[in-house]
């Protein structure tokens, strides 16, 4: 079978699920190239990388393999898999089955439940069909307010030092670019003691520090 | 280790991320015990179920184990993770780890872009902030509509006879209830003809016939 030797990751610095995924090359120590898309330009819509991915997201991931080949893989959670199937050490999740769906169960939360209604391009559609009655920002600080009231109760009883338990999982690389854009909308995380202290620590883990949008060369 | 020797699944029969999951416990050929919780009613808000899922949503799988332990696991995709790991065949996944990783992506397109934004709860907090100027129904049906388009173009690379190739995969389950709901919400299916395709013939395949809503004890 070939074997993957270039990494190339399309992503943008403020794109939350982009820091998921360079949070897990950061953990697997995993060089690659990194292709700055600027989704406030609206690069994603050009005919260039329409080409790479007509879903028109970052993060894209474009691997390119021993014997010349090259394929593209899109969605941040496809492409986690991807990268743990190839370098299973360290392990993104625990060893044990039922823990590791609870890692998922809030990795999903997260990633089904929060960041794709709070998104950008679902704010601006709201607001066009309301003539602007609901503002883009309001609807996104609303829903993440809402949606962490359910999820600070629910991880009182699974997190440690860490979103589950006191390791390094999927969980934490889901839940730190989703509190940042909490914060970029201005939800006030004093109401969320328990997120707002995995935050701050999670932040000095290095595979999710190195991996912020603050340490990015597209940053602005 | 406990192995686990019961299954209790709290679901609704037109949930499509019920269906999902009784695809792959139907495909996998487990036993498991159907305990209906009506959503339209608002069951899943009942002091009874939230002390099994304060995050208040179907599905929600009770394993039980051999050692008289009870696990409670939420999120479709979780308990999806957890079956295939615990009863690996047959399996929702090619083996290849680039395949593997396209299979997630279409899974992920539907699970994360489409099936929480057309969501009633979503629906239903558009038209409320926007009194009513944004229909629920009518933001779900333009929602799917529009990402649709792009999943139908995506899909021309990569669907044969099932959505991912000629095999069943994970990328079924998740698409053929989406099409369901696409249909319930009015969208024209023959703007979509490969997706109309896919979904007719995959609904005479019995994993997924079987575990369909018209099938389920709580059908009305």
């Amino acid at each position: 079978m070939a074997v993957p030797n270039k990494f190339i990751l399309y992503n943008y610095w403020r794109s939350s699920c982009s820091w998921r995924v360079r949070s897990v090359l950061e953990l697997k120590q995993i060089p690659y190239e990194y292709r700055p898309v600027n989704l406030v330009k609206g690069e994603q819509y050009s005919e260039e990388f329409r080409r790479l991915n007509p879903l028109n997201q970052v993060p894209t991931l474009q691997v390119q393999t021993s014997d010349g080949h090259s394929e593209i893989l899109h969605e941040s959670m496809a492409i986690i898999d991807y990268l743990e199937q190839t370098f299973p050490t360290p392990s993104i999740y625990p060893k044990d089955p039922i823990e590791r769906a609870k890692v998922i169960t809030i990795a999903e939360t997260i990633v089904s439940g929060i960041q794709p209604i709070q998104n950008l391009s679902v704010g601006r559609k709201i607001e066009e069909l309301s003539d602007s009655k609901i503002r883009s920002g309001d609807w996104s600080r609303e829903w993440i307010r809402m949606k962490f009231q359910k999820l600070e109760i629910f991880l009182k009883s699974m997190s440690g030092t860490h979103t589950f338990g006191n390791h390094l999982t999927l969980a934490d690389f889901c839940l730190v670019p989703q509190v940042a854009n909490a914060i970029r909308f201005k939800v006030d995380m004093d109401e969320f003691p328990l997120l707002k202290r995995l935050y701050e620590f999670l932040l000095t883990v290095e595979p999710i520090a190195k991996a912020q949008p603050s340490n990015q060369p597209d940053k602005q």
